[in-house]
């Protein structure tokens, strides 16, 4: 079911309720971490069946009638195929009248409830996120539209030169033409620009993908759709610090306690860690820097709260090796043996060696 | 002069010393606000000609050692046409014995001294930025170059869909075809998203530019190089609040003061300030947030301390302005009127009345 229709039945719903004389109501699933459980299956934080309810009362007008306009601003959104930001929507209510939003959050909170509500991500209600998603180099064609005439436009990833394509903020209509033989995730946008300098994804027959930190929604959602169109294996190429692996790689693989509803369509499952694993860093005898205060208190948060550490030894034991060593090490610590040394040994040996991830 | 030459001949200087039995000397530039100018006909920060000088002596070996070897390193990889970013040289320096460093700022430092001696920037050394430039999207085609065959490739921005064409760390060696009108650089993804859905740069025959908060070296560099080669205006779109007057547009229009001797490569001395005023505040009656702590005392240091605002009294009256307005307002603020009322309405308007611009 389109958005469009599910808005307009949840609205002719509360049109009948009042020509019903009945108290109208809204449902929509609890978003908190109580309500999601992690499945190795399904490979994502997932909701449990929580549900919060919104009735129409005198306490609850004002953000009953909130979330009726924000269901209109989407409704109309995906009927123009406009898009609007967080910020954006916020200030559009300031011409809502009595229904304006007074601070961003209280606005955003609506915005969550809705997607919730629908069980969709807001980007299929036409809103995007404020940030870029990652930048995308090699054996891709990303098919989309110019959005005057809808004209179909493809766009050659092997022909951006040092350069890259730029994940738009939205990524719901893309399509893809590729025969990459997977994705390679990149932590850091200055080892993507080795990668892309010396044409790697040539000699690897891959899609490179720089990642810039922690990915946005955006990239999240690229991967994802990328990796289930085209059934392509993901891997990841961190820092080996928890930050590379709790922050990093969890939220891409997973997603996040606070955002379950929509994890399904941010996650990717299917992602393997490929390094720089602590493993590695005794292996390649790389220089590191000591562990600081928030670096061993993300490792003890990690063992002790994470469900997906907790339903992975490897991952446990990779945290515990960590937190003995007492140091974490930086990709671009592979070039003490030579700038390149990344392209002609690690990464080859490394992609081969499946026995050295993580999953 | 190339880079390989001057390192050559500093290099054969300090072998001519020795063989003369010589105490080595190695010169380069002051950095630091002491020994920087503004001119406004020049456009930017300069330096006045204070120097340093490092002589071979006991105490200075190793430093004397290390600039010698990052010299070095940065004639392999012009030679090479590789690249390196700051961390990597400061690992690949961990080969080199006693005259490796223990830490980045260590490294950083001297890499900044060679870059100052050889009057040029750290990119034409073959350095490049950690971070990623910005991204483009419109009217222009950008002229590249396949690394391993050395063959031209033409990346055309109009053909980028809802994307964008994201700048390399290093824009040295590009080239430009276009025949826009002007370069619109703009402060936050979201707008530059808008702008792109809506093909904004088809009907104002310009080139989008998204900085994404203060412009990274490869925007800027990109952005100067563009406008030189082009001859085309940039006119610049922000937030209308301190950090968007004082640290994004000053930094890209003029640079900034520790980086003197490479701010004739990174400024945009042509840059004009379109919006938004805080008159436009008042014009368009946007929606606010009050002054934080943070931007008072912004505006008092710009006000105080900033050649370039001192060399300006209109941006002494906006400052002023703001400051006894107590309040700031986003770029997004616009969506009060209209998702795209920024499109409709206030660009077309602004772009046709330069008095409502800042210098």
């Amino acid at each position: 079911m389109t958005v469009t229709k599910q808005i307009k039945e949840i609205a002719k719903g509360i049109y009948d309720s009042i020509l019903k004389k009945k108290q109208p109501n809204l449902e929509s699933p609890l978003r908190a971490l109580s309500n999601v459980k992690y499945d190795d299956k399904l490979g994502y934080f997932e909701l449990i069946g929580k549900k919060k309810s919104r009735t129409l009362t005198v306490g609850t007008v004002k953000t009953f009638a909130q979330t009726l306009r924000m269901m209109t601003l989407s409704k109309d959104l995906v009927d123009k195929d406009d898009i609007a930001t967080k910020r954006e929507a916020y200030y559009v209510s300031k011409n809502w009248g009595e229904a304006r939003f007074t601070t961003q959050p209280e606005s955003d909170t609506v915005m969550d409830d809705v997607e919730a509500m629908l069980m969709v991500n807001r980007e299929q209600m036409g809103f995007i996120p404020e940030e870029k998603g990652g930048d995308v180099a090699g054996k891709l064609i990303v098919v989309d539209k110019d959005s005057d005439t809808g004209k179909q436009i493809k766009i050659d990833c092997t022909k951006m030169g040092s350069g890259a394509y730029s994940i738009p903020s939205s990524v719901e209509e893309l399509k893809f033409e590729t025969n990459a033989k997977f994705i390679l995730a990149i932590e850091t946008a200055g080892m993507f620009q080795r990668l892309v300098k010396h044409n790697y994804w040539k000699k690897a027959d891959c899609i490179l993908i720089s990642m810039g930190g922690v990915p946005t929604r955006a990239c999240r959602r690229f991967i994802r759709r990328l990796s289930d169109a085209k059934k392509l294996p993901v891997y990841v190429f961190t820092d080996s610090d928890p930050y590379g692996f709790g922050s990093i790689y969890r939220t891409l693989k997973v997603g996040s306690g606070n955002a379950a509803h929509i994890n399904k369509y941010f996650c990717v499952p299917s992602a393997k860690f490929i390094g720089i694993t602590p493993q590695d860093i005794v292996d390649y005898k790389l220089p590191t820097h000591p562990l600081k205060d928030v670096d061993i208190k993300k490792i003890k948060d990690l063992l002790k709260n994470d469900p997906f550490i907790q339903h992975h030894k490897e991952w446990q034991n990779a945290l515990k090796q960590m937190a003995q060593m007492k140091v974490r090490a930086e990709q671009q610590a592979l070039a003490k043996w030579g700038l390149n040394f990344v392209i002609s040994d690690y990464l080859p040996k490394k992609l081969k060696n499946e026995k050295s991830w993580l999953p």
